[in-house]
C-alpha cells in the first residue's frame, strides 16, 4: 500500500489534453448530444472534502455533490482504508450461492432505518437497477397475487427515476424520453406538483387539493384493478427540486390505499441525510411506503450500490409453502458486493460518528435563507429546496421583448453556472435552472462562500441579459 | 491503512450464524425462492487465490469463479492499492459534467483490444446494465434512421443476458421468466443451439446449416424491416456452456448483414480471458460484430463495471452537425466511475504482466481433456467447454425407470453439487448440470484437483442414483 496522506494532491502523469483526447475519442458519456464536434468536458483530476480539483489544482466546490450522491465528502481515509480491507478479505462472491457479512448487516442496517415494516433489502448496484427491481418486483407480485391485469404504474411529470428502459419508463422529464422508446402502456402520467407554476390567484392548499385529486382522477380513469403502484420521489431532484405542497405525501398515500395501490418512494435523492434523516418518507414527510428505493448517498457516491427496500407485509402476502419452487429472477452479479456494502457501512458509521445528520438539520435554515435571499434578483423566477437541495430558476418578465425572454428561458442555467465556475464553484445547470447539494459536511461559512458566488453569478447574469 | 498483508485469514468477529440469522431476516437474494423456510446459504468469510473460505477458515476451490468473473483470482494486494489510492485521488465524479483519466484511458484501452471499429465505449455497472443500454441504443439509432418499425430483437432459447426489465425480455432461460413480465412484443426467440440436442443421426454441419436458416427464416418471418438487432452469447454461459457448432457465428453475422440486421456480441462471460483472448468474438470466432457488450472480468469482479462497446460506424451514420439538441438521454449515476475503473485498469495490467491469456491458451487442452474424460461415467449425458468454461450434464439412460429418470433430470446438479462440497470445491448446479469457470490464474495440478474432485462425486452420485 502505497502512502494514502498523499491523496488528490497528487498531480496526474497524463495530460489533461490528452486525458481529454481519449475520452472525446473513446467515451460516450451519460446524455451525449448528437453533434460531431467534440465536447469539451472539464477533466476532474482529485477532489478532497466539498472541492472538486481540475488538472492545474484549482480547486471548485462541488456544488451538486457529485451527483446529489458525495454526502461525506472526498479523500476521505477511513474509506479507502475500509474499501481497500474488504478488497483484500473478500473482494466478491456469487449473491447466487453465498450470503456475507457486509450484505447482511447493511441489509440489517438499512432496515432498522427505514420506515415501517420496509425490512426486506434487495441490493443492486445503482438507482436505476433499484427502480428496475421494484417495477419488476411489483408486476411479480400482482401475477402471484392472481391479478396480472394490475400493472399500470402512475408517475410524475419531471419526475427522475433512471434509465434503464423500464426506469425511464416512468420518468416523466421530457428531455429524457426524446428519441427514445419506453414502454407508454405501462405507465400514466399526471402533471407537475411544483407550487411555483400554479395559477397566480390559487392558495397553495387548493393547489395541493387538485394535485391530490388528480392522482386519484388517473387511478378511477385507469380502473383501480388496473393500477399496480405510483411512484414518487419526496422531492423531484433532477427535475428541478420540486417540492410538493405541503400535506401532499399524506394524502398521496391515502389515495393509493384507498384504491390497493402500492406506494413506491424513490429516496435515491433524499435518503442518507441529504435532508437531515436517513429516510425521508417517514421522517420528514410523515409517510411509510410499501417501497422505497436507494442508491447514490448509500455510499456517498464513493461505489455504486442501491437497493430496493421491501414492506414485508408485501412478501409475506406471496410467500408460502407450496412456492418453494417459485423464484423472484431478478438481480444482479454485483448484487450485494461485499468491497460496495463495506463501503456503505463505513460511510453510514462516518455520517452517524461525525452527527452528520444533525448538522444538516442545523445548516439548513441558513442554506435556506441563503437560497431564498437571490430570489430579490429581477431575473430569478423561483428558488426552492429542502434539506440541503437547492434551485434557483430564472424567468423573464412578460413585459420583456420575446428575444430575451427566450435566452433568459434557455441559457440562464449555463451562464449562470459559466460565471460561477469561473469564481470556482460547480452548479449544476437544467436549461433555465440551476441546482445544487453541496456535500453534507458543508460548514456554514462554506456554504456562505458558495451563495456569494451564486449572488454575484447571478447579478452578472442579470446586467448581461436584462 | 491497516496492514493489507492481513487478508482473508482474518476471522470475523461475527459469528456465521448470526450473519445467517441477519441474512434470512433482511436480504433478498437474486432468485430467491418464494418459500417461507430460511435458505441454508453457506457464509462466504474470505477469499484468496482460487479459493473461498467459510467462517471456520475451510478453503474450497472456487469452481464458477464468483460468478464467471475472478480471473485474476482473490486476495491482490495491487487491486487493494490501486482502489485506495484512487478511492483517495477522486472517488467519483459525475460522468455528465466531468472525464477523468480512468475512465478515459479504460474507454481507450478497451477500444484497442476490441475487434475492428468498436472504438465508444459506453460504461455501466454490470452487464443488464451494458444490455440494457445497448439495446436502448439500437432502439434510440433506428428511430433517428427514420425507421422506427425496426425493433424487434432476435434472441435464443437458453440465452442469457441480465435482469433488468429489456435484458430479461431477450434472455431465453424459461426459469429466468416464470411469473415475471417481458416485452414480448419486441422479441422472437429462435431454438437452442446446443449440438448436444441435435436430432441423433444430424451431423454438425447440418445442425449448423439447420440454425443457420431457423436465424434467417425468423428473421424474413417477421420481416427484415421490423428487425433491429440479433443478440447472441459467442458461448451461452449460464444457459449450460452451450458452444454452437463451428461456422455458426460468422454464418449468423452474414445472415444478418444481409437483411440489414445489427449484430450484438453479449461478450459478459467470453471477454477478458475466459477463452484466452481480450474478446472472443473476433480472435475466437472470427467474427465484428456491431456492439460487444461486457461485465466480469473487465474487474475480475472486484467492483461492480459493465460496457458496451458500439461501432464508430452506427454512431457515424446517426451523428451530425445539426444534431447538437439530440442526446442520447442514457446513462447511470455509476458511469464510468473513476474506482471501478482503475480497478479495471488494474486488472488488465495484471492480466498482461502475468500472462494470463497465454496461461489460459496454455491450460486449456488439459481442462477441456479433463472435462471430456467425465463422459466416461454413465450417467454423464455430456460434457462441453471451451476455454476454461466447462459443463457437466447428467442424463438418464432411456431404459431407466421413469422415476430414477425423473431424479437425475432434476437432481444430478445439487447431487454432485453436494458431493463437492463435502471434497472443498464449489460448483455451480444448474437442475442437471454443473457449471464451472474457475479463476484464470488456475495451474494445471489445480486443475487437476478440481477435476479429481469432479470425477469422484460424479461416481458416488451415479451409485447412489443408477
Amino acid at each position: 500500500m502505497s502512502d494514502l496522506s498523499s491523496n488528490a494532491a497528487i498531480p496526474s502523469a497524463v495530460p489533461a489534453e490528452v486525458v481529454r483526447g481519449w475520452d472525446n475519442e473513446h467515451c460516450l458519456h451519460p446524455w451525449e448530444t448528437m453533434g460531431t464536434s467534440d465536447p469539451d468536458r472539464d477533466i476532474a483530476a482529485g477532489a478532497e472534502g466539498i472541492y472538486i480539483l481540475d488538472p492545474s489544482g484549482r480547486r471548485f466546490i462541488d456544488g451538486p455533490g457529485g451527483m446529489w450522491c458525495v454526502q461525506i465528502g472526498y479523500g476521505r481515509k477511513e474509506m479507502a482504508n475500509a474499501i481497500a480491507e474488504q478488497t483484500m478479505r473478500l473482494a466478491y462472491h456469487s449473491p447466487w450461492a453465498f450470503a456475507s457479512e457486509p450484505s447482511a448487516l447493511l441489509a440489517r442496517r438499512i432496515a432498522q432505518m427505514a420506515p415501517g415494516d420496509l425490512n426486506t433489502v434487495f441490493f443492486a448496484t445503482g438507482g436505476s437497477e433499484a427502480v428496475d427491481s421494484a417495477l419488476r418486483f411489483v408486476q411479480f407480485y400482482n401475477n402471484l397475487r392472481g391479478r396480472p391485469e394490475k400493472k399500470l404504474i402512475i408517475a410524475r411529470e419531471k419526475g427522475y427515476h433512471g434509465s434503464t428502459y423500464l426506469a425511464a419508463t416512468v420518468t416523466g422529464k421530457e428531455r429524457s424520453r426524446s428519441r427514445l422508446d419506453i414502454e407508454s402502456r405501462l405507465v400514466r402520467f399526471i402533471g407537475n406538483v411544483n407550487p411555483y407554476v400554479r395559477p397566480k390567484d390559487m392558495p397553495v392548499n387548493a393547489w395541493c387539493d387538485a394535485k391530490v385529486a388528480e392522482l386519484e382522477q388517473a387511478i378511477l380513469d385507469a380502473g383501480p384493478e388496473n393500477v399496480a403502484a405510483f411512484i414518487a420521489e419526496p422531492v423531484l431532484a433532477s427535475g428541478g427540486v420540486i417540492v410538493p405542497p405541503p400535506g401532499y405525501h399524506a394524502r398521496t398515500l391515502e389515495v393509493c390505499r384507498r384504491h390497493d395501490v402500492l406506494y413506491i418512494s424513490d429516496e435515491v435523492v433524499t435518503a442518507f441525510g441529504r435532508l437531515g434523516h436517513w429516510f425521508a418518507s417517514e421522517d420528514v414527510f410523515g409517510i411509510t411506503p410499501d417501497i422505497i428505493t436507494c442508491a447514490k448517498g448509500l455510499t456517498s457516491g464513493y461505489l455504486p450500490l442501491g437497493a430496493m427496500i421491501l414492506s414485508d407485509r408485501l412478501w409475506n402476502e406471496i410467500a408460502s409453502d407450496d412456492r418453494e419452487h417459485i423464484m423472484f429472477s431478478n438481480g444482479y452479479t454485483y448484487s450485494g458486493h461485499p468491497v460496495c456494502c463495506a463501503a456503505a457501512l463505513k460511510n453510514i458509521e462516518i455520517i452517524e460518528s461525525e452527527g452528520l445528520l444533525e448538522h444538516v438539520r442545523a445548516v439548513t435554515p441558513h442554506f435556506q435563507a441563503r437560497l431564498n435571499n437571490l430570489s430579490r434578483h429581477e431575473i430569478v423566477g423561483d428558488t426552492r429546496g429542502m434539506g440541503l437541495i437547492g434551485c434557483v430558476e430564472g424567468a423573464a418578465a412578460p413585459d420583456l421583448p420575446e428575444e430575451k425572454r427566450l435566452a433568459i428561458d434557455s441559457e440562464f442555467g449555463a451562464r449562470v453556472d459559466a460565471k460561477c465556475d469561473a469564481m470556482g464553484l460547480i452548479v449544476r445547470p437544467l436549461i433555465n435552472m440551476c441546482v445544487f447539494s453541496p456535500p453534507l459536511i458543508i460548514t456554514e461559512s462554506q456554504v456562505d462562500q458558495m451563495f456569494d458566488i451564486l449572488d454575484r453569478a447571478i447579478g452578472q447574469v442579470q446586467k448581461e441579459m436584462l
